[in-house]
């Protein structure tokens, strides 16, 4: 059975969401269709290509990935449908791509199934859904689209090394409050070389332990720790480290490594 | 895959809903359960016809909604199912039905099927899932009903029409903050012919272009569409347009056609 | 199709239920996976033990069920799969089993398929979901676990009974606001013996009635019933009665039977 995940901003309250997926259901009755998550803020592109990033690899392979994030037609954004690491992605290509992998994808193409985009209302049904259920079906990328040679490039924020310093930021907050920064685990490890550290974040908050687990520290106290995306992350035992820590998005955090 | 789809106002936080479903899986295992919404606001079913109606069309023929809004029984009430070009619907006909379609439904009928509605506690899982049930594998409405003439009328506020004036009124507010009026394209066309317009709301703001896309302004700035839905909207390109221009469901909009 | 639902506070706006849906799909692509809910508030075991043990009656047998709530590895817990009533649960053992079962379960294995947990990030994934599979497959519980004799007890409040007098507690408020309390339909019978009866709560409150459904007293007035979940509800037809009568969770309500 074909899994087509879908990725959006449409919320769960309107029609706009029980429209994709009938539309869908219309043309292959018998997809698997599996939200990733429909409550993305309107028009985040980075906050999407983060939760698709971390999810989409437990997937199996060609699962088909619909974005419908920031898609309306404009005359410079392509519609675009591409393949990277045995998995398939439909979307609008308004930089999120770029965001969403580490290495240019294996095939691109420019969607070309319709002939006036111009006037359509509802690109996620009108021309997403079926280019995701022609891939979906085992369809190849060239009978949709005209082969594409790159991607829009949007820029994330990366850490800054400096020596024995990475100034990093908050990227995301989950519903656990737990604030998760761009320093990766890899970055992290690459430049400690089994050295001590502070991490330093407001004020004069630190932390110098690196937990395994979100308990190791007691209730209500702070920790750091590399959660499931791999990502540096602040939290406090059982506790809404955001609120608590007074931690928001882009705000700044530094490790500083010991001699 | 028989499909049946599911409009409430059940929410996602209790158990009602996964009772529903479970409700559903014991009897078809194999039913394709897909959520329009739980999210209507309470009892409201001018909200949940609204949703319904701009969503189950893109569902294949045949489909079976089931709508549990407002289904508690009452000497006054009756729990129906009926036929509308070629979809199925089951719930009570507490004036729902008469917001959902712009003509008489093809077929009707009052379920029989329990014998003592009075006790039921729960007549989405006790009476509305058999009834879908049913018709989701295809059986026959008079097998579960007596045929029935008409559905309860609940009026709609209509906009008015004064010579070269529509009046209208916000009937919805979606994810995006979009206000959503009860003028039609079709009402709009037939009264425009061809002529140019003003679009007055509250004090003293007003809009004189129709645009198709949400991104034919500058960012921030309002504008007007016909949305998916074919309703007259009022929006701000990658704004919030409800909580910016001030607009509330039930808030009066007044297009104006020039001489 | 096997059929195995989840329970946890993952929310639904990060990529951690999209993880969980991929690994289960992952090794088993036909699965039925039904959402009870992903909204209980975090760690709140009581909380999530109230929606399941009300909504996973309504599954087929051999339903599996996975629970995901305050299960980080630590020394004391452990990871576990039982069997009760001819539904099959797996989850960390913190307590949650002993609040949604009435009696002990008919067989209990400590899960021995990993070996080394300590390291696990993403138990939900990494183990329960293996285990998960395992018995929605037909498999047995000893295949994954070792016999063990008992769950972790946690101690719910319950009603205290005085001659004629019932001592309750509010421990759920739904999303139509009705209040939910800890009497069960069973003990109120059981003491009530026929007899009239008063429900005190709030300074000054009372009901002296119980209803079947939520209108069967006018609009906006207050009333007492069993709803679906059997335990006495204190509610407000059409309205949110936790907000206008002021009451919240833990707060005490009290029946007094007539002499």
């Amino acid at each position: 059975m074909a899994i087509i995940t879908l990725t959006t901003d449409l919320g769960s309250k309107d029609f706009y969401q029980a429209a994709l997926k009938g539309g869908i259901l219309s043309i292959l009755p018998t997809a698997n269709i599996v939200d990733i998550t429909h409550e993305v803020p309107s028009f985040n592109i980075s906050y999407a290509a983060f939760v698709l990033k971390n999810s989409y690899p437990y997937f199996p392979k060609n699962t088909v990935h619909l974005i419908g994030i920031d898609s309306v037609y404009n005359e410079k954004t392509k519609y675009v449908a591409l393949r990277y690491r045995d998995h398939f992605f439909v979307g609008a290509d308004n930089g999120i791509f770029s965001l969403l992998f580490d290495e240019k994808p294996d095939e691109i193409v420019e969607l070309n199934i319709m002939q006036d985009l111009k006037y359509l209302h509802f690109p996620l049904v009108d021309i997403f859904v079926k280019a995701a259920i022609h891939l979906a079906k085992g369809g190849k990328l060239k009978d949709i689209g005209i082969p594409a040679n790159d991607i829009e490039q949007r820029m994330l924020l990366h850490p800054v090394i400096e020596r024995d310093i990475i100034r990093g930021s908050v990227i995301y907050i989950d519903t656990f409050c737990n604030v998760i920064t761009n320093i990766t685990k890899d970055l992290f490890t690459k430049i400690q070389r089994n050295r001590d550290f502070t991490l330093y974040f407001r004020k004069s908050e630190t932390i110098t332990q690196l937990s395994w687990h979100y308990n190791e520290v007691p209730e209500g106290e702070k920790l750091c720790l590399f959660g499931i995306s791999n990502h540096l992350e602040i939290a406090i035992n059982k506790g809404k480290a955001s609120g608590l820590l007074g931690l928001h998005l882009s705000d700044i955090v530094r490790v500083e490594f010991h001699p």
